[in-house]
């Protein structure tokens, strides 16, 4: 006789938390029509659909062709239609032409879904290799990153149509009392980086290795709305000195004089348009939809504004600070989970860094790396990571869009310079005194 | 006591007339999904949603507006989201960026014609003066316009999925006897060409002039599939003695070797994508989906290749043959109601011009130009033909994806030298002998 | 014994023209250094040293490789490197890529010259056939082209260089009295065009035809910076209304707000850079370095302001006046011989056309397009004109950079619309009342 | 009295170096026509005629703006024609139009060298302040930079030639016998890395830190031609497997097959265009004009073919090796004073790195970034360096076109990963076994 599942066997835990998972990015779509849904309002984003066919593909293609006695395909178009970069799998659609593909409509992409589903959940029914696992695990993941895109994604698309159209509302500010910037000291010196190999993390956050910091000290806070209306009004988008070159550039043949997404109103007031549509700019909430280059300018205007040698964290003096807060700084953070789905200001001063996670992706002065002895996985899931380890920056803690369990202090984001449609933003360091 | 409508009145046939042309327009829209009609798939097509929008803003900007005595607009927004090119009405919501546009919904862009529908047909039953009734028949035309539009867009929007999803089904093809190419000599001479005055026109067609033709002759047909394939048998892609310098360009920087929607199969064989998905080629059909460039080089080829003093024919040749043929050929022509939708071979051989009307637009050797005399419309609606008089070319005839009632021996059509999405074909001509 | 050759044959009065043609191509060159030779400023011109090869690379390949008896070539690789655009003899070295090539130095591409011009004269003194006779007179057309195009080419490249290089001083110009526009009327009617067949003409100048002429006047003298100043002044540049809509996007994608090489000096008062370095504006001077685009929008604007029916006239209103004008007109004509190497204002006023060659061409309403029975030379010398005829627009009449002896009454230029490093500029037409 | 200048004062042993360099740059563009000198082969590059006065330009902005008593401009329109990037100066001509300035000739700007010479020379014969003192060193640093760019920029436009011309004769290779590929193991651990103080250094080579090495190996010599040969062989620029995601996009967008410069013949072999022309590919000369793409997909496939994990050094991997070798390597390299200026095989084994400077740029795995610490100087000279630390790779050891007196164990060349034009090459790493 055959024995009942275990409903707290591993697989019974990874079936329940794929569910979760899975239905998560359904009720992130709820809200868009079958139209915003097909639309890729420019090559960097991808429709919503795409989205949801994407993690699919990806469950099918690394873990049902895998582990599958007699696999065959839900549709043998899908292997190329929604292959996103994986060159071990084989060719891929366009990037820019994703959102030319009509048919299979919305509603077969969902079938698609409930499909792929049911055949993962009879894999977890069953004995799970730790290889099975983990890939249904590397696929959690991969579509937790999804969620985060689909929202961007859907902001950017929004954010083009004069109407100003709301993803979700009310806007859900409250008023808060300011927090000042303060610093806090790290005296640095011979630390260990990377993941330490407790719970899942990806592979471009080991070897867990030893790394030198110099003394050097962190803002408590993120750098919010006001103090970036004090860059502006300074001249900061129109004075050469703070810029990188290729910033400079940027700035110039983009016509950029604000961040993403801010307009000015016919009366002079900027405004943004966030997922709650258009709002006018809070001075405490934190800067975000900047980009490297701008993060970077703003540090060096303040350098010179306030006098020190400010310049924005390494990754490493993030991940040593952030793995010291522990578990409740994650618990702390404003990730998806809130609803906000915008960065918000620090409801109370603490004596410890707020706000490092969630809330805005803060850009390091770190370029996208591989760490001392990093190899990436054999086959196409190796192409996962390491391939994009060149002119791309580091970004630490995670955002408002993003699912808390999928953040950790070792995570690390990672976009080129210019990036700007994501929820990034910007916290302040300080060498230390010589 | 009022009286009854006049159902005969001029009115109350011009209000039968828009609503059986605003209905076909939905009409062909009805085979897609809210997700066809929201995509563009290139910045010369626009959305099937758009279209709808469109042509209704049409009626609301040039007419209600015009018209009404207490104007409104349906939304403040639209003047500009559904405004095309038109300056004297203001700013327009840029061209390339129409598929960005997910709200206003289908749905609502349907609401959006019911009641532009509604104010019109209002106006329809009171006394209609000769402006308002020119104008709806303007905007009727313009409407038609954008049927055939609308269904080049969805072909080149579903040629753009590798799935290659299917508008109508099935192909109507029935084998034919080929008819062999014959020449139909004209004496030519002084001869009026231009839109006599009788029944709507646009402004381009006119004044009606005397312009001098030199004898020349004719095809009886229009050029066919097969007769292309030989063109490119015999390498026609790949010399550039049979190309204009800016064709042959054209060629080289955007690997042309045949038709638009032309496709090798893994045998060897071409199809070509259709309406009606994927078929064969036909020998027989005339050749479509093909440049200025193209339809030149290839005269010249067959030029070179029959000893003959061929060519492209001159719009005014084109219609001189075409006025004298009258309203049978009108008739028989292949337009949009046969649902064919496609370019079909000749029934039967006759002694005179076949396939003058539908099939496919024929490009001719004539730039678009003004004819002597040409004075655009007072106001934005006069941007509607004559400020695109520099760099097109001229064809005549319309084709399978033209409404019948929307085409004359006067029409003029014209679009840039390389345009290949319409159904654009080709009828050769011949130098008489000195 | 070997007769003395006859210094007054056909032969030798073409060598002694060939020898003046060729050595005013050198003049020309003479206030350049080796640096100015070199550079190319644009895709669309060509360095001094090129068209110095190229015309010599005509006349070896058209006119020694045909009749020399042992023809071997100066240097192998200069078939390719100064081919422009014959594909019939084989591959060109890239367009865009002629200043790249510093070797031939100027020098040997003298010493090209010289050698090439021995061989040359060295058949003129034999029997010369008539085949010969005629590319060697095309060759020398050719190279008068070529010397219109290093000047303005030159002119190009100063301008743009800050320091503002003169190539010939000083500025000719001395004070007049302004002409008054009038109008000079025709009846129009059947009239013969094109090339009579008395001394040469390019291919593209016949067969001569019939061409029937509407009723219509032309100025008596071509627009001057003066008007141009007043379009401008009333904002010309920035109304939609004059513009046609390609041109109309031509200037707000390229921030065009008055005519090429004007530049607004900081006190806000304009001056142009000429040959002759930087000058003020001189009102009387006929307007310069337009597009077809402004020659068009200025007719419509002067059509608003004047009320009348103003237009660019066609190439054969104005063709059918010059010709009716004989050659005196030709000799009183403001060409490259009087060395202003500028449009000149009118001398005195006349009760005929004034300024109808030399000075500027002018752009008509007429695209370019072959005539009636047009069929270009057999071989690679028949790629010369007929090539070229789509998208491109006729200018007639000669500019101040044109030898006199290479104009005549059916001489057809032709450039794209958006041209303006050329001598170009306008005279109006008006529709004949109705 | 007046003393006489002490020849041996610490001014006069600057003046000499500064004659000496300065001459040097005169002496490596004797070989070049006066048009070699005047063009710009692509935006990356610059004209000779610009090197020679940029450079002067330098010493004229940073020198004597700053130290002579009644600073007068050599000429006002030079401050902004030969300001590279420093917008601190003010603005600057644009990059891509350098080679058009056509203007002042060749001889004026030699003419601008003697007198700059002249006028900084008289400084050095004065009491020489420290920062003066650092000022010229640092010209002269800029000017040896720029030295190489000239080779550089020269070799890519001779390579632009079809006839393919020869900047020095002959080819210098001597027949050698090969050196196996042998590794060199280092323990690694807490080091201190960066520019010690004494001499000069750029500001970008300090403040000196510490810096955590783990245990790798380097590779005994440079990666050759016949090593590359292999790669090729196996398909390396066809298999996705082995590249970047951002250098596949690289490899398919531009068509790349091999390195930059060679040609494949007509019977198939491969040559390379050099400093002497086109020569047969040696297998023993270390292979150059990469980009950081092809030599991480080189190691990459090395790493799959030899089963070892292979990368590309760090750049302090490099420079503890080279700090651990001394002035004897520096010596033994292959600098532009060898005038081989083409990286050479290597003469003879040894149990030691070798090539460790000149021959080749040796790309590395590290970003260009700021050492800890690190600010740039103020004002325009703090431009030098720290406004590019994003987006680019440091390489190190100098090439055959550097001169050997301006390289050292801390100095840190960077580019942007696709730069080939430069003489830049590889070294393998091998992670240490754990």
């Amino acid at each position: 006789m055959r024995a009942e599942p275990n409903l707290h066997s591993p697989g019974a835990l990874q079936a329940a938390r794929y569910a979760q998972v899975r239905a998560q990015t359904l009720a992130l779509a709820a809200p868009l029509s079958e139209a915003d849904c097909q639309v890729q309002s420019m090559p960097d984003t991808s429709p919503t659909k795409w989205h949801l066919a994407h993690v699919t593909w990806f469950f099918e293609t690394f873990v049902l062709e895998r582990f599958e006695r007699h696999f065959r395909p839900h549709h043998p178009a899908f292997r190329v239609l929604f292959n996103s970069y994986y060159n071990g799998v084989g060719e891929q659609h366009p990037r820019p032409q994703r959102g030319l593909i009509t048919r299979p409509t919305l509603a077969e992409v969902k079938a698609y879904r409930v499909a792929v589903d049911e055949r993962v959940l009879a894999l977890l029914t069953r004995d799970v290799p730790a290889e099975l696992a983990w890939l249904v695990e590397l696929g959690l993941h991969h579509e937790q990153q999804h969620q985060e895109l689909l929202l961007t994604d859907v902001l950017h698309l929004l954010s083009c149509n004069p109407l100003a159209p709301v993803y979700r509302a009310p806007w859900p500010l409250a008023p808060v009392s300011p927090v000042p910037l303060s610093w806090l000291p790290s005296a640095g010196g011979l630390v260990q980086v990377g993941h330490d190999g407790q719970g899942f993390a990806f592979d471009n956050e080991g070897p867990r290795h030893l790394h030198w910091l110099q003394p050097h000290a962190l803002a408590n806070r993120l750098t919010t709305h006001g103090e970036w209306a004090d860059f502006m009004a300074d001249g900061g988008y129109r004075d050469p000195r703070w810029w990188l070159a290729a910033g400079w550039d940027w700035v110039r043949s983009g016509g950029i004089q604000a961040p993403l997404y801010w307009q000015r109103q016919a009366e002079g007031d900027w405004c943004s348009f966030t997922l709650h549509g258009l709002v006018a700019i809070d001075p405490h909430t934190p800067i975000t939809h900047i980009s490297l280059y701008e993060a970077d300018a703003y540090a060096r205007w303040a350098s010179a504004q306030w006098g020190l040698p400010l310049r924005l964290p390494t990754e490493f003096e993030w991940e040593h600070a952030a793995a010291r807060l522990g578990a409740a700084a994650l618990e702390a953070g404003n990730f998806v989970e809130s609803q906000a789905l915008h960065p918000m200001p620090v409801a109370q001063a603490e004596d410890d860094l707020l706000q490092v996670y969630g809330d805005v992706w803060e850009w390091t002065g770190s370029s996208y790396a591989a760490y001392p002895g990093y190899r990436s996985a054999d086959g196409a899931v190796g192409e996962y990571n390491g391939k994009f380890m060149v002119d791309q920056t580091v970004l630490r803690g995670g955002s408002c869009a993003t699912p808390r369990s999928h953040i950790r202090a070792s995570y690390r984001n990672f976009f080129p310079a210019g990036t700007r449609w994501q929820f990034n933003g910007l916290r302040l360091a300080c060498d230390a005194a010589g």
